[in-house]
């Protein structure tokens, strides 16, 4: 990538139109360096042609975004907001306070400014704020020559030719063709000889989540956007669901990692919302850790007894944490792609029962042979007469642990889900809280039972 | 979704292709029955239209479609088998046997095989692999008229029109067009006019995750994939490229998690490999944690003199593991995304150890009013006398193990990285075990300076 030197230094020579042209310089790169150096980026927005400076722009975070077009001249600001997306234009001014949107539709053309406040109408993440007018709409009494004279006329400003949709009189859609089918038929064909009535809209008020699984059930690459009525409004492209869908995954990410979600790139996030995310979660877990420290101490006497027991507390309730993360990962990803929902818990229940009973068995054997292998090669310090019943607890308790962790891994996000909360609220670190004081009472009753009466 | 039932009922209806035609069946859906009742399945394939049945085709297991091909009437497996994307065919192609490949590629028309054997020639996770050769090239010298008619002779067998590419006479990829910029312009206007010699390439050779970022990072439906010597081989579209972006979303989260990569969906895997896959880095966490055991052993002393301080280790350590599942996690989704890269590696650290004293600070004073509220409230255990020393304890011990929690978190996956192994390898589980163990080292030194000459 690009540094400040580099860019300065293309800036002085004036190759920065030619650097664009090579593709040595990409939308992204601009946007980038943008969100490093927004002064230096000012300047190389002055530099760059409209079109590649449309390009990047909607990379560019909001805050920046704000900067440079206050910053540049007004009429090259006029030219770049023009120059966008409606979409990349609406999800801009949606984050301005309204004041500064107000000053900035007066330098919009008089018809981007009637899309933009259009598109402004709706909820902040339903399909409406992502979709666009810029479509092809036409009429099933057309000729396929009637319809190349349309592109030819209004194409040039259209940002997606792939489809193009059929409307009755009404503006009601009826169906969607595919600019091949048109380009392959005789031109003197009607549209209506075309038609399958097979296509597949959104709903301007469905969420933008539900939208990304529409898209990736149907290997599409722009979608029309319809009101209760079945009228067309817009289209949504798939560039733009795509930007959507990492930004969810990062969501699920973060929330899985045990944090709330950033919402805002990490190396740009400032300090004190990047703590205030990342306290929440972490005072809740340490809240619910607590009780460790409460089951501990019933276990006070316990351990003062027989302290061999204290040695392995934190490899018995781990392991349970992390066979309850796998499980909680392997789960909540699964469901995000629809792979596994409520109606298959019992089917879960079955698989991870017998998934935690083997691996339970594994590490249980695995930790019986420390106890035993130590303690044959004398290592300090030692367990013990009694370390047969140490080393049958670790077993014992292990297998206890592990499945219990297994189980409550794969049913959280099951439960959660079906409670209505989010499936990733079930981390890695909540899952592993939860086991750590249900580990501990594993450990400790099945302690009780092996040692009762020798060691207890 | 529909059920065996519907299914059964729609076959014996003869429904199945009004159903497919009201978009009640979509190909994702036909593919989940397919995965959950192949033998049913195979009749259902059976009833479909050849596009409907290719387009669901894809999507279904590889070991379900050769059930279906195998089973289906030779003519009927044929027909699908030719009606695939040549990128779909060759997918499922290179999970044959060899065997059965030459026997399939038997009823592939001469064309088809011809495509199929030469994409069978890439390397896997290629490039190469994931292109089809169906996409129309031009020369710089045709007219739009020669452009159009080219695309009415073979533009129907063409999976994507958005883009036309144009070769010079050895075959090198020279531009790319936007086939709206050919229906704008006077049908008289030639090729070389519209050339803007602007053009972003894949090489057959890249790694498909680098075309993912290629795909990102340039918001386009299809890319030209070219050998080293520039010759256009074929494109790859983003549909495909989706499918792989989202498994690899897949494998990161469930390395995350602390798991191998399934690489099947959860609901298909068999038990068998759905434990090998979870026992490896189980067992390997385990002996990590074990070290747990041995650092305890060396404190084994101080917990008999003072087992007030064993209550304590829980909580400490899964703080710790905590903040580090939070840091690693947050970290290692924006190096996917490019935010951060080794060359941060100082920013990273400041930001980390300002936020992990922050936190430590936080969870330091609950913890502090832990000791301090339970001991006023006279709950039992009583933490003795010395309580202030142990609330002191937890407190100082509190804000060291967090910061070297996140600490470690955040520097896991660049370090990982930096010695070319996969970030998302230092999965929660990972970091917290190695927090476990220095967390012990750190907690009981800080309990041996506070507390030495009185409980200890």
């Amino acid at each position: 990538m690009l540094g400040l030197n580099d860019i300065k230094n293309l800036l002085q020579h004036n190759k920065i139109t030619e650097f664009v042209k090579l593709n040595k310089l990409t939308p992204r790169d601009i946007a980038d360096f943008t969100n490093r150096h927004s002064r230096w980026a000012v300047k190389l927005f002055q530099h760059l042609d409209t079109k590649s400076a449309a390009r990047a722009f909607k990379f560019v975070r909001k805050k920046k975004q704000e900067i440079i077009i206050k910053s540049l001249p007004e009429e090259k600001a006029a030219q770049l907001l023009n120059a966008l997306q409606p979409d990349d234009r609406t999800a801009f001014l949606s984050l301005l306070p309204g004041n500064a949107v107000k000053e900035l539709l007066k330098v919009l053309t008089p018809e981007t400014r009637a899309e933009t406040l259009k598109l402004l109408g709706y909820e902040e993440g339903s399909v409406g704020r992502l979709m666009t007018p810029d479509y092809l709409s036409i009429k099933a009494s057309d000729t396929c020559q009637d319809v190349l004279n349309k592109i030819r006329k209004l194409g040039q400003a259209t940002e997606n030719l792939n489809f193009l949709f059929i409307l009755d009189e009404k503006g009601v859609l009826i169906d969607d063709i595919n600019i091949k089918d048109f380009l392959v038929h005789d031109p003197g064909a009607h549209v209506a000889d075309l038609m399958d009535h097979q296509f597949i809209a959104l709903n301007v008020n469905d969420a933008q989540t539900a939208a990304i699984k529409v898209f990736r059930n149907n290997s599409r690459f722009a979608l029309p956007v319809t009101d209760d009525n079945g009228v067309l409004l817009g289209i949504v492209t798939l560039d733009d669901v795509l930007r959507l869908a990492e930004k969810e995954d990062t969501r699920e990410m973060q929330k899985i990692g045990g944090s709330e979600a950033l919402d805002e790139p990490y190396n740009t996030i400032s300090l004190p919302r990047l703590i205030r995310k990342r306290a929440g979660w972490l005072i809740i877990l340490f809240l619910g850790e607590m009780l460790t420290a409460t089951a501990m101490g019933h276990y006070e006497k316990e351990i003062s007894k027989a302290v061999v027991l204290a040695l392995f507390i934190p490899l018995i309730i781990s392991s349970g944490g992390n066979s309850g993360s796998q499980a909680s990962s392997i789960i909540i990803r699964a469901m995000a792609l629809g792979e596994v929902g409520f109606r298959d818990w019992w089917r879960v229940v079955r698989r991870e029962i017998a998934s935690g009973f083997i691996l339970g068995i594994i590490l249980g054997v695995v930790g019986f042979l420390r106890v035993l292998i130590w303690q044959k090669l004398g290592i300090q310090p030692s367990y013990g007469e009694e370390w047969f019943l140490v080393a049958g607890t670790v077993f014992f308790a292990l297998i206890g642990v592990v499945m219990w962790g297994t189980l409550s891994g794969s049913m959280l996000p099951l439960v959660l889900k079906r409670c209505g909360a989010d499936p990733a609220a079930s981390s890695a670190p909540f899952v592993a809280t939860l086991v750590d004081v249900t580990g501990l009472v594993i450990y400790f009753s099945v302690a009780y039972i092996i040692m009762h009466g020798k060691l207890l």
